[in-house]
């Protein structure tokens, strides 16, 4: 296989189309899509062709500017857009981007679109700063799913973190999950390791408090998917046991994700919605059955880490630290860090 | 697919045979198979067509009464079965279960296999009894790997709880961690579970903690590949793993093992080398591979739960609470329990 050389792009804009990479081919193939309509924007979402919560907001914003360039015909362009924002019902920066590109007035939504995509750019760049300077200059990290260019189509939130540190000169080993159901970890943050030159080791879920144990690890460094203002964080299947892991063995356990991913109305975690996902995900295994068939099965595809377990939240703004409850509504009221760069 | 109806016999004596489940082709197939002679009884101990480490001791035993039954032809009684008890170097109980048969004069080779056989399934009745009694009346169990009647050759062990509580008339719901790589509890203890009636759904390794806090599970009992004389426990990786998640919520953690498991002589579980496994095996499912090819892999076969995590030991002698340094020497003199019933 060939890596790509330098910086991942996930999604971009291609004049009359928003181009992708089809992360469902990973690590085997990179195959670079061109989505050419909203169906096409929609399917790529609905399909995970395009996931990561940011990335999927980038995606869906330039998917907006696509369908008003193209024009109505079957549909309205209200309709085709809240189409785009509903692909994923549980994907808030999907529904944020949206919502943001609609703001605009009609001929600037595709700066509005370029305008999300280069902020993120720049809020993953401060993310990735302020983490690796948590990390010490010879350490080993785990991490979980898939956090890099590949999921927030910038540099990344928990593996921009590790790929800075590493880029800084620190000797960092990361530790991935595969992460069952869907193997986002082995299939594409090995791939982003890979990209970057960070050394690297895959391992099965089950595996990650012996690694913790056995491998002296001294951070677990994950993202999220959504954070109530007491920091109670909603991510990736898996994550909540990663948090009591470390827990037991003294590490610190860190959050690293943008402003945007906090939920500033939701006081606490347990009223989040859990996504159930198909039994397939975990009965099959690329088509060949691996339990029997109708086997019952809990698929559950986030849980809710609360925020007691989080040692920090790394955002683009600095690093907040427990109690929660008075660092995160700080930073609703501060003023929007970036300018916007590319309007 | 269809589920035997009844009690599960992995292996059993087949008057000129030794019969067995093909443990392969499971839970797709149930392939009822006889293994005529001893280059067949090898065969289906090296591609693990027969597993688990009692059910591979069962078989072996029948394999040298089958043996010396045939009378050789082509080698020596001694060299076939010196074969038998090399199939699979690692498996301390097939070489314990070759050698006991062979302790016995000629005519009782049979009678040996048969007591062996007759004494794992008093085992794992009096394990299961004394762990069935602590368990609710109702209630939601998690359990990892495989550790049922296809392993043990008997009833199981943590397994064989789950079974016997349901059989009592308890209301269990067991929760069954896929155990990746190898997918055991996918492919096998689900299998069992639905061949004994049992309400039970498969989840991903990952989700184990986020199933014990949402599903109100209320002990997690496994099995044990080795105990020390403290407590501490070498099981399937990912054990240690479920151990913790187990004390953050505050629910016991069972080990549910024969008093064989046990090394009297291993102070601590410190010093128990762990068995590294194929890369591939993490690297790849069914032969399709996952995750980039070469890519570093960390695949420990085993991991060590740490005594002070488990709350009791349930064996055949009864159920073992910490202290666990003064309860297992006490346990080292008792008499043999057993009487042999088969001869």
């Amino acid at each position: 296989m060939s890596y790509l050389p330098a910086a991942l792009e996930a999604v971009w804009w291609d004049e009359d189309a928003v181009g992708y990479i089809d992360q469902r081919s990973l690590p085997h193939e990179v195959l670079r899509r061109r989505a050419r309509n909203t169906d096409e924007i929609v399917d790529a979402i609905a399909t995970l062709a395009v996931r990561g919560a940011p990335c999927i907001g980038i995606f869906g914003a330039y998917g907006v500017a696509l369908t008003h360039q193209l024009g109505g015909e079957t549909e309205s362009f209200a309709a085709a857009a809240a189409r785009i924002r509903a692909a994923r019902p549980t994907a808030v920066n999907l529904a944020w981007a949206v919502d943001r590109v609609l703001g605009a007035v009609p001929p600037e939504y595709l700066s509005e679109a370029r305008a999300i995509h280069e902020e993120q750019r720049a809020v993953d760049r401060a993310i990735a700063e302020f983490g690796a300077a948590l990390l010490p200059d010879e350490c080993a990290v785990l991490t979980h799913c898939n956090t890099g260019p590949l999921a927030t189509g910038g540099e990344g939130t928990a593996l921009g973190i590790i790929i800075a540190a590493h880029r800084s000169g620190k000797r960092v080993h990361a530790y991935v999950d595969e992460t069952r159901p869907l193997l986002q970890g082995a299939r594409l943050t090995t791939f982003e390791l890979a990209a970057a030159g960070v050394p690297a080791t895959l391992i099965a879920d089950a595996s990650a408090a012996a690694t913790m144990h056995r491998k002296n690890v001294v951070a677990v460094i994950v993202g999220a998917d959504r954070i109530a203002s007491n920091g109670d964080t909603a991510n990736k299947i898996g994550t909540y046991q990663l948090a009591i892991g470390a827990a037991h063995h003294r590490i610190p356990f860190y959050v690293a994700a943008p402003r945007s991913t906090i939920d500033f109305t939701l006081a606490d975690g347990e009223t989040i919605e859990i996504e159930q996902r198909r039994p397939e995900e975990v009965r099959a295994f690329g088509g060949q059955a691996t339990a029997p068939h109708e086997f019952d099965v809990y698929n559950p595809a986030f849980d809710v880490t609360p925020g007691h377990l989080i040692s920090a939240i790394i955002t683009e703004y600095g690093v907040l630290r427990p109690p929660y409850r008075e660092a995160i509504p700080d930073l609703a009221t501060r003023p929007a860090l970036l300018i916007r760069a590319a309007r």
